[in-house]
């Protein structure tokens, strides 16, 4: 295989795109194709401040490399969940993601990192929280409201005009997958690579990697040199998302494209129409008594909640 | 494994339905579901006259067989395509598959079997007719509008108030995932195990077999003693629907119910309105020139347009 630009040995073979590209003409295609679907998409103008979700894994920490290289201003958030490995093995998950994304920052005189600390700002990792909550062996729940509720406050706080976060395709594919085995109407009819702020204290999300396979982003990882966390988070391990991702490459091996086609005529159906409009009847969202996000929970968010003591009917 | 109901060893273990039983209990429970999805999605009342459509196969014969010991007028249509078996098969698959069909009817006195044979009413089997239009090696979507049209044709000049068909719950499953992997509006919009007569002379249609899994009509058969034919049509092979079955399968075996709560929701969903309304923009719907069946074409409908002179732009 040659790169089409120049005909040298091609570094990565895209069939779906029926397109092959050397290790100089990848990173550059690549960079294009994001402000292709910035702009595709109207995620945000040239001037948007932007806060970049980083985990220290391939796809974030690309993508916060990407938006510098496009000239965005676009600062990093890593929020430190204090996840540490399960069984014998000797690492934490947490410490050695984090050091990925403080060494890619330091690397980079224009690039500002801010570390959330979850376990220092509240009290107690999320694993302790979940062990407390009878949740042990699956935190996920728990880690997602976390991240949710740290993003959007360190976003509104900061005056940023957009969150964006590395989800691929083979993310966003699984997703939808999921959504559409068990026809999930207000999250098929929500799935978007733009969520839009709603006013009452949710930060507009935008996913500007949502049309890169996986591959993709890890090729230009590989490539341009960002140093990132191979491992998948330890307890990922039997996670449904995971079992649609494998359903999804067999049948992408099958017939290249399946995945991407799936994904983009499902956004071309739901801008046609195909979709009635969602419930918008009120969903009596008030501010959270505590940190004021909005919530639909009488009282206290989720998030507030899983730092208060444990109620008795909660200990399952 | 036991029989739930009395305790003999079990013929069948849904897991789906946390149901065990034995070769008395079953072809009850499976005559009474039969019943059940009749009534819950309204398909037709206790008097109608209903002609199935039997391939030979154990799912039109299964449902031939219920209806009848249900009470219902049920005649029987066999198409026999003139499809012969491939490479050094010596069977032709049409003949076999009739004589199941013609089998199953002499044994049951009141059951009515009308035979329509292609090539002797309109000169040619599909096959030719494929070789003609230089399709010899798919001639799936040709067969396909072939049987619509003479299943609607017999329902509609036998005066029948509904056309029921054997798909089963994989079956319908394979073409909502094939719906949803391209997003096809109008399929998505329309798929329904019942498809109501539009008044320009399109029958109606009713699939009763549609929440049963293949193994569950292929069981029925069996315990029934009904013979009906194994082989798959042989020009089935490398059919995308079964490549979407063998997914959904493997799917099922993970995680069982995985294709009855995939079809199930999405008919609930749809129910509560998840998709706008089908467009419906006058389609320009006129009968046939020849036939008199609907159609959008200028002239000849697909199924008439089949049997006249190839026209050298159809010679590729």
């Amino acid at each position: 295989m040659r790169c089409r630009k120049c005909g040298e040995p091609a570094a990565i073979n895209m069939r779906h795109h029926k397109l092959a590209l050397c290790s100089r003409h990848f990173p550059e295609w690549f960079v294009e194709q994001t402000a292709r679907t910035i702009h595709k998409y109207k995620m945000f103008p040239p001037d948007a401040k932007i806060l970049v979700a980083v985990s220290g894994g391939k796809d974030s920490l690309a993508l916060w490399d990407v938006l510098m290289k496009l000239g965005y201003r676009a600062d990093g958030l890593y929020i430190d969940l204090g996840i540490e490995g399960k069984g014998e093995s000797p690492f934490t998950y947490s410490a050695q993601s984090k050091e990925k994304a403080v060494a890619f920052a330091d690397a980079r005189p224009e690039a500002k990192l801010i570390i959330v600390d979850i376990p220092a700002l509240y009290g107690a990792s999320i694993i302790n929280v979940a062990h407390k909550r009878r949740r042990g062996n699956r935190p996920c729940s728990i880690c997602g409201t976390v991240k949710r509720h740290e993003m959007n406050r360190v976003a509104l706080e900061g005056g940023y005009d957009v969150l964006a976060t590395g989800h691929n395709l083979d993310d966003e594919a699984a997703t939808l997958f999921g959504n559409v085995l068990h026809w999930q109407s207000g999250y098929l009819q929500r799935q978007s690579p733009v969520l839009p702020a709603d006013g009452t204290g949710l930060a507009r999300k935008v996913k500007p990697f949502c049309r890169f396979y996986e591959r993709e982003t890890a090729a230009y990882a590989l490539i341009e040199n960002i140093d990132y966390i191979y491992d998948e988070c330890p307890f990922a391990t039997g996670a449904t998302s995971l079992s649609h991702k494998e359903t999804l490459s067999r049948m992408e091996h099958k017939s290249p494209g399946t995945k991407m086609h799936f994904y983009t005529n499902f956004l071309r159906a739901k801008a046609e129409g195909l979709f009635a409009p969602p419930d918008d009847a009120p969903r009596d969202l008030h501010p959270c008594a505590k940190c004021g996000q909005p919530t639909v929970a009488p009282d206290l968010c989720n998030f507030c909640r899983l730092w208060e003591p444990v109620e008795p009917s909660e200990s399952r």
